[in-house]
């Protein structure tokens, strides 16, 4: 184990100092700040008292971390990417109490991006550079634009056509009768024989903002059957392991999705309404939203 | 019983004429025409052979019925409505053969209105005067415009409210709990808790044109419920005695169907989706198709 | 004066018939009609006993008047036009009582077209060939299509520019002083020195259908100044001498209506304003609504 | 060849009836009118005295022919057609001279259609039932509607892919070279290699109104290339003996129109542009506008 | 009072640096520039020569002053926010002549702020972090995005609904007299009794484009009666004491707004009209548009 | 020739730095790097090894440049501008081998701005303060916005109206001749007449996304004729002395290019299709897609 580098330009007024961490030219640590073994603190970057980092944490140059920060292991936050700990700072007025800032583990923050104070942005998320994220960021979402909005799940390959999804995957698609006549379309689905488990709960989402994210998480004991009755969404899978992204847009395409999968939703069209049937009466003791905890099985 | 009126300045070459009947002046009845009791031809109509009448009929002036019309007791022709029997005409072509035109008991054909070649007019259907009927008209349909759309159900007050239906109608309203915040509204239906039956079948309708029908019949044994999951429609509702419309525009109501209740859907906004859960698997055999049988309580 | 003409294939059963009328051929007129002077009465109308026509009306081949229809003098109605007199008719159901249909004077109803029961028809009003009427005709309205709508006003030339509006004439434009910015567009009325008198009332108008009348009278005492402020529509402008149809689209635009000019207005964009300062409190009695009065100076 | 028939209840003023012609009852000819041969006039059918049909011409009931109808040969005429001769009709105004109102060579109008003044109905074209003409119609065109505007091209297969242009056919598409990235898609167009024939002329055609024609001709010498640019369009090709129609909707499939093909473009989208090749300099001369001409090959 | 504290680590060439003021690590302040008293200059700020800054100013890190910037008095400038003073930056070309940029007194820029060149920020507003500004900013507007709109008044709460405006308030509604029927809705103001003034002046705002604002300013002596008569728009009032800001969104409703209070308008729709009366001919002499000078009572 | 000059609170390891070059307090160069002559290296920059600078570069504060960044002479980086070399960064994970990002000739990079890893900015663009570059940009174009799109063309006056294009250009506008009628536009080009070449090559560019650029080049032998068959774009021309840039909007219009005009097409209106005539069948050869090269007669 290698102690602390602290460059000779720097000022490190802080004990703790994680083994391995770099400090380099002109950043400024002030003595409270508590940084983790192997992070690397580049040039320029300014850390106040009440910061915590976890290992292995990059933090490029031209960065500040505010009192209130929290940055678990393994995140990277890009070169002048911007934190904040007041909702609407005026000069020498004191902030307003405010949650912390926590960016979860592996997260990354791509340069020049802004954090608005009192956000999470989940583990493993992808923060697009220049984005101004101004509400939570869930697990392993891809994030662009200002304000931000979800574009995408990291490391998900995105099927347009359900078709696509592979045969041995857990989760796969269940197809609706479907008429058509001069009257419209009717999607029909006997539900003893085409859906695999006897539906409890039906619910509907309806209005959500293109770029905003339902679900973000998994049951435990329920079995799902998402039908995008009106317009499009992306429906991210996630079992662990193997990660897709499946884009719904049709009334006879049913998304089985059965418990232990993390999904979540974004991408919706304006006019998108997601009917889902579930095996199980909602219970918020089977539903698992901590995905770190998710991915080691608990 | 009177026997038939022949008016002296009428032609009347049929025989067949039924008791009661009155025929008026210029008007021109072939051999081969069978017309019911207690008709009323009026002036100027022209009756061509292959032609039945029932009874209590009422024909009024300027109105041809040509080979292949059929009309049930209690029917009106309004002055001026136009049948046809080629859907391709041609001088001296003859025509191609094609199911008759029938105007199903009791209905009503308004003044002026064109119908096209082998329609079906529902029973105690009202076509609005100045229409153009393409297709067939379900039973008790009000249709106008060229072409026609169904705009109403007869003699059914539309309620604009879902809330507005009456205490102890057999049909009724389910809730949703709801629940909005940023990512839209989510709508819940905790199945056993909240829907008076087990579903067993779901089908979803959309692309429905503005003006068309659905439904259009009763089930024997299957309960509903119908959500409009996005946009809104009409279902009207007839238990034999009572009739009713509601329009439904939001995925948080459910309009609960018992068996034994004819229902129509129409005035579908171009985004409408509606969702209805029944308590049965498909079975042709528990649908009424025949109103009229219906009615009678077969 | 010439005596009534009636065709030896005519059956004409009054005897209310005036002066220089012709009644032609396979016509029927029941003993209760009363039909004025130098009508001409074509082929195979048939006309009921609650009927009324006033002096020199044309009533064109395959026209029915049922009871309960008015045609004042100098009416034209064309061949197969078609009235009714019942709002839903089934057979052998007396039909509910419903105020008469009247054709003010000098009105035309185009060839086939349909009028539904109890509307009005204003004086000198233009429906045009196969509309279908479903609601009262203001004074010189043109009228066309299924259901019919406003697309003029009889023998008015319609400027698309206020500009072009003559320089003698009794009413006219005022402009505003307009100020464009990156802000939008301002336009400034300082009515003391822009508006031609002193405003004591304003009204909005908004959500009116394309193709419905506002306005459809004359003010005895109030002027008036309409602006378009949003969409455009059209005012038609009728000192009982000359005739105008202008088109307002820009809120700059202010067309000032001195007292004694009759307006209609119609044609309205779905998202058509109108702004109107008048120049004296709302008084009914001041307002002037009888198009034939007005014209008479009355 | 037999006489003309007139039925004892008809009244026949004429004396100009063709053989094999029959009048039926009620129906009323005045002295002038000039019928041809194998008409099929039927109950109370008025005809005017300037009035000129062809042979074999069917006139449904309760049809009126006023002065200045022509009917060509062939011509089919439904139940209560209705024509028209004054275009702003005031009772015993005398009406503004007005072309006549033509109905070409084998046309159809359907039952209770309107037919508005002076307009020409080409050969062979079907009037849909209930339709209100408001302006010429083209040859073989299908209509419908108040007011009426082009579904069809009579007998002719609609294509929705002009892939499934028949082999053989003297017309057929050429295929862009298509190249798509994120900047668009580049339709190109070699025209040594890609098009079959020297470019000499070129146009554009947009702002169509959907169910209005263009074309309706024929070149004696020009090849022309049709290519929907934006939005989408159907091109009727007949060479006298096959019909069809064919959707364009694509920048990238030309349509290769040889001479002596005959086209009419009609279903326009809102925002349809149509760019045409032509091997010739604009040239009045070689365009055949008389369906009949061409057909019999002149 | 205490002396400028200079960190060590700083650079602080120039002498005018006030009481109380401290310059932190690795900032540099070139010789020319004015720092006022009790301003916080944190770690890596730069500041040019020609910049001038007011009392109790906060510079947050990684900011830049460049010539040409001026901060008044309580103004807070977020890390990293970046100034600019040339609109069109070429390397080693001079810069053309531009006003200074100038931050009003305790106006706020938000973090990652960017402030294009030339540019005023009024008194107390507040730039949201990460927005672009490209244009002024008016007193207290909050704007946020890239590029910047106003969303918002500081420290007004929102009312959608003007009935929510408190009893006791200077300013309130007054609503018109509202006749609805099918030829749409009729908003009317009978001025003398609905309206708290004569109005002498009259204008009418279109086309402001979202977000940006227009009042900003108060009248001395003109009563003002705003009504949105299509669209929507928020006005925000300000007596220098308490702010509400009211959506308008319907023509019945008029916000009556007395001298001596301060508005802003923005948030409109892409179709909002807004008209407004006002009790005096326009007078620039009787508008306040400095809101520092409003507050004092000025 | 001046040695360059290194502030004594800068930290400068490389020693290739040009002549005449400063760098400033507190930037930091790493010992690879290559930085040209006459350099402005402002305080807080930080660069990495692997970076290359031209001549005549000015990198302002809080900049700095990653490993891959090349800077090509008379470059402009705006303070706080923010490069990246990672697409997809994780703490700790090596990232992919990517392009360099290139900053050519004559660039400007705005405050703030973000610049996505491997993009090339080309000579003489200006990228707009707090734009995030997300991909190349063509010379000379002018981007704004996250993401960012092309809203000019550097140096050249808009023209909204070709007409406005001055008489001695050598390029310049054609006119189709025009026929309007109720079937819609038909803008007519005889191509000899009115189109100054033969043209041999034809394409037709559409869906192209507003913001994004087409063509960016030029051609040696070629004519082009352009014209906008529906919708509109902007088409910037440059013949290395003189810029202009011409809003198209019409089918009418025809713009004619010759050889040797640089064009740069953007600002596509979402229905926008571009009708481009050439001269010479395609040959890549002959087309110059290197703007320095091109201004250089090359």
């Amino acid at each position: 184990m290698t102690a602390a580098f602290i460059h000779p330009n720097a000022l490190c007024e802080s004990r703790r100092i994680g083994d391995g961490t770099r400090v380099w030219a002109f950043a400024h640590v002030l003595p409270g700040a508590v940084i983790g073994a192997d992070n690397n603190i580049c040039d320029g970057v300014f850390i106040e008292n009440d910061v915590i980092t976890g290992d292995r944490v990059t933090v490029k140059c031209g960065v500040q971390l505010w009192d209130g920060v929290r940055l678990d292991d393994d995140v990277f936050i890009g070169p002048n990417a911007t934190f904040t700990n007041d909702a609407f700072p005026r000069s020498r007025v004191p902030r307003a109490p405010l949650p912390p800032t926590v960016i979860c583990r592996g997260a990354s923050i791509g340069a020049n991006a802004t954090v608005l104070p009192g956000v999470t942005v989940g583990p493993w998320a992808m923060v697009g550079a220049g984005s101004v994220i101004t509400a939570d960021v869930p697990a392993n979402a891809v994030v662009a634009g200002n304000p931000s909005r979800i574009i995408g799940y990291a490391d998900a390959e995105l099927l347009a056509d359900p078709a696509e999804l592979p045969a041995g995957a857990p989760f796969g698609t269940v197809r609706a009768e479907v008429h058509r006549d001069a009257r419209g379309r009717l999607s029909h689905w006997p539900l003893e024989r085409a859906v695999p488990f006897v539906p409890r709960r039906l619910y509907v989402v309806d209005g959500a903002p293109d770029g905003w994210a339902r679900g973000g998480g998994a049951y435990r004991r329920s079995h799902q059957l998402l039908i995008a009755t009106q317009g499009a969404l992306t429906v991210a899978l996630d079992d662990g392991q193997v990660r897709l992204a499946v884009r719904l847009s049709a009334p006879e395409i049913g998304l089985h999705v059965p418990p232990g999968i993390w999904t979540l939703q974004y991408g919706h069209t304006p006019d998108a309404s997601l009917l889902v049937l579930a095996s199980e009466p909602f219970d918020p003791a089977e539903r698992a939203a901590d995905y770190e905890a998710f991915r080691r099985g608990e």
